[in-house]
């Protein structure tokens, strides 16, 4: 993908800051290596921590000047807006509870923003969130990166093409393991902050992979849901969030489905797999393998599709980059996710109109995305009553 | 396993009948293999259809003597209890709704029963079956065969032993793709009497594949349920049963479940899968690769398991009959059921005590099965709600 | 398949006798359940081991009577060659140094004779071996077990059907890790006679497994061989026969292959796998899982073909028992070569012409293993020095 | 991996210019990509085309400044020396045969090299090369980029620690389809030169291919090769190199091993495939499926390892960048040889002492790898003869 910039202001690479992701984090590495991949940005400022000192020394890894270093989002929001060569996008990657915050400064002053989902912790901020995205000319992306791999938009191809007939049945999953032990009683980072309902939302497993999941199958069926119920548990004593949920859908369309988030599963890294059935055809897609497809026609034999292979179509292979059976992974699924955002900004940038197959996930995703762990939660407390997303 | 009878009464094999699985039936055919692998019976007489010359027809297939032939399960049933060399046991193989009838006539003679499943198409007629058993002196089993995998009997063994710690989550499904369009109204017979709620009961894939799925998950961990709640659909045109059913399973233990049964899963042949995660550690199987279970002690690399390979234990290592690396199957499982059942008869036969690991199901599975295809329907039709077993 | 004999001679199940298999043999119970599985033989007779006591013994075990049971297999020969009812047939599994005598008593006798592999320990043996079948009027069948799949029978009749096109490069191997120790040092019998060249022969995985291995590709391609060349390895300190062969394949139509078999290779069980490329196509399939054969042709992507599912022809269809998605084993890919020779042997008692279809292997085969097996040795000896096979 | 630079000369990341690697070339994009994706180099001269016009339209697309942008690369040596920010490090990635002439010109004159494999198109042009990196104080780093995933790296130490004992079985191979048809006759420029010996070199697969498999078993097994026997074939009609090769390796140790190669066999895109096998355990590994090793201890259940998981040492880890569960692939494994380079080339620039655990491929690797192409063309020519590597 050639980078070919005419504007004054638009020099080849998108200028980009972060909000978070500092020392220690995990997932602000993962929005800069996938902001990298493709030589579409240059990350230039950051707003690491709210401690100077952090912040800085984060920046400094990172070779930032200290000018571009920031411990107040706004402050950086502010000062970037008015810098001739201030940033162009935001990077927001702190916890669920302090997307809002940032998002909403940048976005006020113009500067498009890439956020980690889940959009917010509660869904009175996701709505917020929205209206402030409405009211903005940035754009808002939100990374749910998994539907950045290109089987999935295979996949979505496929259903949208009719090759499975009329969907009947979603079974999608997301079982991990990790906080199968009390891991957030020992300092861990992570585990402390994804099973704190004041950080994380009132949902564990259902926002922190449940939103993927829920996603991931939304984005493939295009489907909108009529209603779901809901079963949490936390198993693990003490724990304040769910830590497993077990899920029925009911899809407007009249296809069913099932959910199934877990973070006790053991035996489970990051076991997120869709299948979709449809009356003609039916798909199977595992993130732990995602350059592959299976691809069943109602009796005839399963074909294994790959990533840039046969049968594979131009869906998939805009978002690839080497040839089949030289793996890309998860990296490179954010990325995509990544350089689909800055198609989108440049096309702003330079008045141009967007590529119409961009598809990367929006506020409209997210605010569905914490409607779906609201509608859980509170299906959950009802005894599984099925429960619509308040939308 | 040497047969060494020594009674008048027994000369080494034992005199099997069958009722049903006549020419063009499918599961007679397997019965009469899975008795005939392990050399534990010998077929001598049988009812193989209503009509005369069709169940002579089918016993002269078999090599019957034409005196040995019945057209009717009760004259079948008196004349061979009264016979010096009459049948010890019977095989019914017919349609579910065809069950209780023959059953109760061979129990009361004292003739051992080794009955397919679901044990009847209600649970009024599961009912008076349990009692004309609980009557009997004669066995009775149930031939839910998965359960005669050997790897099935090693993952029993491994919750049972508290290889997993406790039980948290159990994933079930049975999906299957030969009914995902209207075959009923072509004349093939198994999709007409399995469809027909007369004869196959008010469940359909809950019913035929549903309640294997259930007694899977029943017999590796030993949970009793608490209430499940199940939404079932009918997605092809017409048909009366359902042909998909996801249901949510809660455990009197505290454990929760997910059970999915389905005939529309386009692609899928008889992908049944148990998983089981617990506390301690994970197992996976499927049934389609029945010789391995993968086991996944917490914090620790997966591990294959390999029917009669490493780690195995006696559980497992009775039912197996050839080296790891050459495949047993599903005739060998369900032979395992019928050579369970052998050792259990012989041993009344011979008035000897039985070995202590028979473990095939029997009257009370059967009974269960019946309760929960009931209480799915039940919880189905009240929007699912959460339904208890009526047993 | 119904059995429908009408002739005097023949009532149904074929007489069988057994020669070898006693208690702690392996292969004979193996045979047993081959004959046994699909009900077309009956065992009446056996010489189980030469010493009478023993012999009686293993005959008590199987419920025969004991004037039926031989200690010397030449007067078992005589006798039941006179009986009225006496063997039809006679299945010899005895090691391979004594598969000669026997063989040729029965031969001679006109019974049928169904022989483990490899079919002599010699070559010379295999000459006189063949020559005695070639005057006999009975027929002679080799248990190459694996060409009794369904799979492999598939994968024959598409490499006939000309789908792969021009056959181009094969990769076979079969590694075992059985005898990664000096297991024959510790008195297990079956690694005592199998490392023993006196019995087994001069090739040891070369014999036991290689035997197997080269036999599988040439069944499936139908290729002859121009020559070899042999790099043969005993890792094991001590170990008088190879443990581990290296192969590579010339064959006279242009094509090339290599051939891998080791009792060394840790992990492995026996996970004989057989790739066949073609100009067109080319298809994959192990036996560790038999049901499945993968299919790719050239420029589309793999399909996963599966034993009774779409697009699998009659050659598979013939030999198979039950619905895809439910795995046969090893057992029954064994059987099918016994229901074969059934098929064959009953065509010769009833004076029908037999099923053109019937593919088992027979002395030809069996003279081509033991030629192959010895022009290994004889390469490996001249420095991997490309060899014809001396047939 | 934090960037702590001190020195002047040496502003965080290091200086990276190319030769090679214009539109339509596939392998210089790769090199990008891995050089960009732990920002540790930046890409500023290159000599993309021996045409003005090209070379300037790929650096055009690449934001490069026209007067970093050269026609010939000599020229490009001669100034980037000398410029007070030119280049530290050249990425040349061109043809094989032109490899040895830029790789002398920076190498001359002190600027690190990283190279694409095989070495050379020929053993003379390799010793020349050879001769002239050791002359030189900068570095030279070859991209056998498969020994830079991480499972290959703990397959490397679980060797080296013994964990598999005594090695006795290699099993490697590399088979594609790609040139399964005559391609090269077709205009598709990369059949296009890597068909033709005066380009490529005497080897077709054993060059393209061969070299990463071979030296991919180099690498984990440490043993140094005794002598090669090899066949190799040209499937297709015309083609001038081979696209198909049998080889039969004897290690100095007395192990053993197989290799294949192959561009015609159909169905596989990059089956790249290491097993080795030893007296206490074995290993495979597929890079299909990069993050997975399978580890089977001799008598214990074959283990999974993943990627960061349970049991995966600091050698893997040292590589990886993101949780398990979350595959890494090609282009991070291609990264990976660029990091460890970026390590050594930082330690030069900045006088201190490289991480002893940087193990990129060499100069001597490189040489190795034109040997073995070269005696596998020679011992083929000889009829597979036993060959010695010419070193």
């Amino acid at each position: 993908m050639a980078i070919e910039g005419s504007d004054d202001k638009f020099s080849g690479r998108i200028r980009l800051g972060m909000v978070g992701g500092g020392r220690d984090a995990f997932i602000g590495a993962v929005h800069r290596i996938a902001a990298r991949l493709d030589d579409r940005y240059e990350l230039v400022a950051g707003c690491f921590s709210s401690t100077a000192e952090k912040s800085q020394a984060s920046g400094a890894d990172l070779g930032l000047p200290t000018d571009r270093v920031y411990d107040d989002y706004t402050a950086m929001a502010k000062r970037e807006a008015r810098l001739k060569t201030g940033i162009q996008a935001v990077a927001i990657v702190t916890p669920n509870h302090v997307h809002l915050g940032p998002a909403r400064e940048f976005l006020r002053r113009g500067i498009h923003v890439i956020c980690d989902k889940p959009l917010t912790a509660t869904l009175p901020d996701a709505r917020k969130l929205a209206k402030a995205a409405e009211k903005s000319d940035a754009l808002f992306v939100l990374t749910h990166n998994y539907t950045g791999y290109p089987m999935i938009r295979q996949a979505q191809a496929m259903v949208a093409a009719g090759e499975l007939g009329e969907i009947r049945v979603v079974q999608v999953e997301y079982p991990q393991d990790w906080l199968a032990e009390p891991l957030e009683g020992t300092g861990q980072k992570q585990a402390d902050w994804r099973t704190d309902p004041a950080r994380s939302g009132a949902g564990g497993s259902t926002g922190d992979i449940g939103t993927h999941a829920y996603h991931l199958a939304r984005f493939v069926t295009g489907l909108p849901l009529e209603a779901l119920s809901a079963d949490l548990q936390s198993f693990v004593e003490g724990r304040r969030v769910d830590d497993n949920a077990h899920v029925m859908l009911r899809f407007q369309s009249g296809a069913r489905g099932m959910l199934w988030s877990s973070q006790v599963a053991t035996g489970y890294d990051n076991r997120l797999r869709l299948r979709v059935f449809g009356s003609k055809g039916g798909i199977e897609w595992m993130q732990e393998d995602p350059n592959t497809l299976w691809y069943s026609p109602l009796g005839e034999p399963t074909r294994r599709l790959t990533r840039s292979g046969a049968h594979v179509g131009e869906a998939a292979n805009r978002l690839s980059r080497i040839p089949p059976g030289h793996p890309e992974g998860y990296l490179e699924g954010f990325a995509n996710i990544y350089s689909e955002a800055a198609d989108a900004i440049q096309a702003r940038l330079t008045g141009t109109t967007p590529d119409a197959a961009v598809a990367y996930p929006g506020i409209s995703d997210g605010l569905e995305g914490v409607a779906f762990v609201n509608a859980c939660v509170k299906s959950s407390a009802a005894n599984a009553k099925w429960t619509k997303l308040d939308l």
